[in-house]
Order: structure tokens, then sequence, then C-alpha cells
């Protein structure tokens, strides 16, 4: 498993802005390793909203999150404000693949690549779904080619 | 509004153990102000949830958190242990004020003293409802006479 | 202790953007009680640190909070965004009182109301301290005459 | 990259009890997926302090977190309590990658499998440096054989 680069804010369609919080950061004064999950969490669902015009969580198929991932280049740390990038790695049958980058506002690389895997269930029986029509138009634009 | 004094381990009929986290530091290197909430929260709401024997959030009355309040005596700080106080200062018609000590594991005095205050309303028209018997008889024995 | 009325926007002279996050919203559906402290938190430390122009993390003085408090008045929920109204109700010689209103953009009432005191100490010896000039200036343009 | 099994009791040398809070909860009513990198993040730096017996925050070399990663595989609810089964897939010479499971308590198959991963810097300076000899001798029981 080798280390990615640092992402480009070239390589993310949409960016979200976000603010900071005095408690992001940690002992060691920068911005805490889980506190980018929230992050991303955020801009995902943010982005959905958003675009789709509905909330999400009142849908009959709500994203479940299969899975998470994160790499580190560089520290953040509170007050700065930052951009969240975004883009669809794969937009499946019954799961969307996003990749995160997070920015130091106005900088050209950034300072953490992430990923965030939304596979759709039923919001009732929590099975297996296909991504809802409403969540597929959403995420189309992010949809980007990756090598 | 005069300062209270630090609170008594003597002051409180239950206890409940909770155990810091690494990002609950701070850059100062101590538990920050915002996370002694959480303290509060999940010790009232464990509390509830344990001596009733029920799911106290799928009843037809939920308990909204209408005031809290904090005074901070010494500082805690990861990986320390932690103990939570509770009582009941006031078991109303409606509501339910909580006294709440966080204290070092065996500490005879606490580090902060809180105030927490549910108001139980109808779980859908979130109006407000008499205190369910459910809440009451687990709450009975935390009631203590305040002078 | 009587219950204060909600605050009003006119009431503060300084305002800060927050934006919400996905898991600020608790199994209710709103804005967890805990974490208005962070909003709190957030909005006087980036204030100061603006304000002032200094890394207020790194001064000799340092403001502990040894007080904070909140009435909650209506609910809030990820994805809005508040602003944060700042005053100060008293600059003493050693503490800082500030009120905090949490507002949803725009709204003219306020959905919670705030109490948040930073004493000042010395960085390493933690012993009382005046309020430094450099927060003793920041702060004054804040400070309301309160009944 | 293919999803992995749910990590199973026996694949890990030590185990870590960690209580869950009201607010780990989101909007869905099951523990939020950044949350789980806190379980995490409190594992790994808790076991390194009691088992090294040094404040690990004040060493002169000090663990960043270059990376980390989680799978979810069932989803898990306050009031549940926690177990976290700790490993080390691979004992660097200037990294630890540790392998983390979340179980409910006392279940055979976990409901999460982290990855997390820290490399040292010198406290400083936060250039590069070899795994200190307390912290190499602290995990060295946790290092496993992965086929």
């Amino acid at each position: 498993m080798s280390r990615p680069q640092p992402p480009l804010r070239s390589e993310f369609p949409v960016f979200r802005t976000i603010g900071t919080r005095w408690m992001d950061n940690d002992a060691y004064g920068h911005i805490n390793n889980v506190v980018y999950y929230s992050y991303f969490d955020t801009a995902v669902n943010a982005f959905l909203m958003e675009s789709s015009g509905v909330d999400i969580r009142a849908l009959p198929q709500i994203g479940v999150v299969a899975e998470t991932g994160c790499t580190y280049f560089s520290s953040l740390s509170f007050p700065q404000t930052l951009e969240v990038g975004l883009a669809v790695e794969r937009l499946g049958e019954r799961s969307v693949i996003y990749r995160l980058g997070v920015f130091a506002q106005g900088a050209a690389q950034g300072a953490a690549l992430g990923r965030f895997v939304h596979v759709y269930v039923d919001a009732t029986a929590r099975t297996s779904v296909p991504v809802p029509e409403v969540i597929r138009r959403a995420v189309s634009p992010l949809v980007i080619r990756t090598a």
C-alpha cells in the first residue's frame, strides 16, 4: 500500500467551506486526526442535501457509511478556515465512493486526502438497495475519471 | 451570583464511571470545558436507561434539555478515569433538575459541578407533558434536599 | 432562578458565523445540547485571536474557563448555518464574562443564550493574573450595560 | 480493493474497554462513523501511556498520525460498552501500524476494523525520527504476523 500524493485543487469539481472549532485542536495544538472525518461527513451530507433539495435523512433509502479513510500530509489548526473538495471516484449501483481533499483556504495543495463510502439501504429494513435517483442525480457532476 | 463550592462525594447518591478520550484534551493539555457536558448528558441518560430498563429514546414522552451549566474548579486530563456523581435537586411536575459532580477517580472533592435540566415533551408534538412515571420512579432515589 | 427571555439580535455588538456539522445532531435529530458550548468556545476564542491579532494560546497569560451555562429556547439542526452574537457582561480586573446568543442565520430571536467566563492565569504557574492589556483592548467594544 | 472480513477477538493480543457517550449517536440512532476514530486514538494512546508508564506527550519524540482507516460491518449504539482490540501489523523503523477491532462487549466478531499509523517525529522540529525505545518496548507484545 503506497502512500498517495497530496491532492491538488484541480482534482475536485466542488468545494465546501468549513470553519474549524477551538476544540478541534488536540494536545499537540493541531487539528486532531479524528476531526477530519467530521469534515468529510459534513461536506458530503451538506452537499447532498443542498444539491438534491431534499432532507436525505427522511428518504426511504439512506446512505450508511461502509468505509472511510484518510491520509494526512500536513497539519492544520484552529482558527483556520478550510475548504473541502469533493469528487466521486465511483458511482456504483448500490454505493458511492467519494474522494475528499482538505485544503487550507486558498491552498493549491491539500493537507489531507479522504475516502468515504456510502452504501444505500432501506431506511427501515436496513437491507441493501440501489442508490436512489435523487442522490444519483446530485452526485453525477462530481464523478471523475481516476487513472 | 456567587461561585459555589467544589462538590463533595457525599452529596451524590449515585456515581457513574466515565473514561476520558484523547481528543477530550484541548490545546492547553486539559479536558476542554465543552466535554464536561458530554459527561453530564451521558451520565444522566445512561442512568435513566439502566434504572428504568427501557430505551428512553423510544418513549412517547422524551426529555429535552432546557438548561445546562457548569462551574470548573480544577483541571482534569486524559487518560484519567472519571466518576460523575448524580443527584436530583428538584423533581418537578414537568421537569427534572439534576446536580452533577465530576470527580477524578477516588477523589473526595469534585473538579466540576454541573446543572442539567430535562423538560419532558411529547415526542411527536414536542408540547410540554408531565414527567413520565417510568422516569419519575427511576430518579426518585436521586432526590436530595438542598438548603 | 427564573428562566431568561430568548436573546435578541440587537443585544449583541458582534456576530460570528458558525457552520453546523452532521454529527452535531443527536439521536433526536437536533443539535445536541453539548455542542452549543463548542460554538461559544469557538466564537470567543476566534474573536479574541482576530481582534487582537495575536495567537492568544502563546501569550504568557491565558484565559481558563471558570464557568459556563446555556438556556435553550428552540432547536436547531444540521445543515443550518448559525450566527453567534457576542457581548461582554462584565470586564473585570481578572475575568471576562461573555454573553452569547445563538441564532439561526438571519433570525431576530435567538435559539439559545449562553454565559462563558474566562479567568486569566499565568500560562505556566496557573495562578490568577489581571486580564492582559491585549485582551482588554480586544473585548472593550463588546461591553454592554445590562440592567 | 476488496472489503476485509469482520475481525475476530482471537486476532488481538490486548483489549481496552471504552464507554460510549450519548452524543456518539447521530441522527440515525447509531454511533457516528467519525466517533470510531476517537476510540482508536484513545485506545492506542492510553495503551502506550499505561504500558510505557510515561506521559508520551512529553517525550522528545512524538507519534503523529499519518494515516487512518475504518471498515464498518455492523452498527453500535449508546449506551453499549465497547471493547477495542489492539494489534500491531508492522513495527517499522520510524512508524507503527496498528490494527484495531471494535467489539460490542463480549462479542466474538467485531463491528468495525480500523487502521492507525503513527509516524514518529521530533516534538520540536517535527522531522522524522526512529520510533523511541520506550514506545518500541511497549508495542512489541502487540506485534502479530499477518498473512
